[in-house]
């Protein structure tokens, strides 16, 4: 699904709707995240019209997605407390690293598999989980879906710009996607009820 | 106005005038800084609901403020690029520091010095800007006399929950923008086109 090579493990979406409460808190912290890397993406490279514009238009999508999930926890008498552990985005990063005029591209390819795995875990959380809360994952996981191709379609364009060709970004995202898909499965070999996004 | 102590000094709207260019990527900037604040106050303080969700409302009026500048920067065949050297934010936040049980109502006033002296400044643009500026700087300025009162409130709120009385939060608050006066001056002496926040 959206380039993901592993798919999430089925203990998974039985780990997460045993505790709503502790998903809906970690799915809050994860909506906060993307808008700050949107954010600051849009911040670093100021000169880069349509990459600002699309990061912009992605963190009022996630500051929206937020506040409906902040909503949902408030109406259960929870409050968002302090961010859960989470290693995944840090690990992802530091297997993104690589040479300086790829950083935008590989940045954008991270965002990109991020957005993919909350995509495909809404999936599961769409099918599973009873109302409110499936009805809402099956409409956030096409905001998910139309983040991804935005990340990959400006990791494609940013590269062209900085001397990047097509072909390398799409084997870069896939060899992203392979060692995004180790980091899920020794996640999960840790503990089943991983993040959201990984 | 709002709380401030010293009024901007009347030569700093002829120099933002004579660089409409400037002033916009100045405003942006300023937008995104306090969008970002704003989050980073909501996950810093995640317990406490009423600050989380006035906070979030907030961010997401100035990231739509953001996009709306941003716009008009791309309108005018410039871009963001990087944020301007901006000492007013560091030096009132350093002026602010206080004991640890005050650090969240501080953060909040400093909140709402910062929106005070963008709504002043608004005010001067709206007053002095052609169209189609000075029309938007009319509609914001009303956004950011509202999160100045939003911060208030929330610095009386939460400065109760953290055992500070009211009176101690509104003296906090005169004396806070003494300060902020003290900076707005000594910045304006360095440079008459300061930013639009400062």
């Amino acid at each position: 699904m959206l380039g993901l090579v592993v798919a999430t493990d089925a203990r998974w979406i039985d780990a997460a709707l045993a505790d709503p409460v502790a998903l809906l808190i970690d799915h809050a912290h994860c909506e906060m995240k993307a808008a700050s890397n949107a954010m600051s993406l849009a911040v670093r490279h100021g000169d880069r019209t349509t990459l600002v514009t699309a990061m912009i238009a992605i963190a009022e999508e996630e500051l929206a997605h937020f506040r409906r999930v902040h909503e949902l926890l408030v109406a259960r008498g929870a409050t968002l407390g302090n961010p859960p552990v989470d290693g995944y985005v840090a690990e992802l990063r530091k297997a993104a690293q690589g040479p300086r005029e790829a950083a935008l591209v590989n940045s954008l390819l991270v965002g990109a598999l991020i957005e993919a795995r909350s995509c495909e875990r809404f999936s599961l959380l769409a099918q599973a989980a009873p109302p409110p809360l499936g009805a809402m994952y099956g409409e956030l996981l096409a905001s998910e879906a139309g983040h991804y191709r935005t990340f990959v379609d400006l990791a494609v364009a940013e590269g062209a710009h900085d001397g990047v060709d097509e072909a390398t970004v799409r084997a870069r995202l896939r060899a992203l996607a392979e060692r995004e898909g180790e980091i899920v499965r020794r996640l999960a070999s840790r503990e089943a009820r991983g993040s959201i996004h990984g």
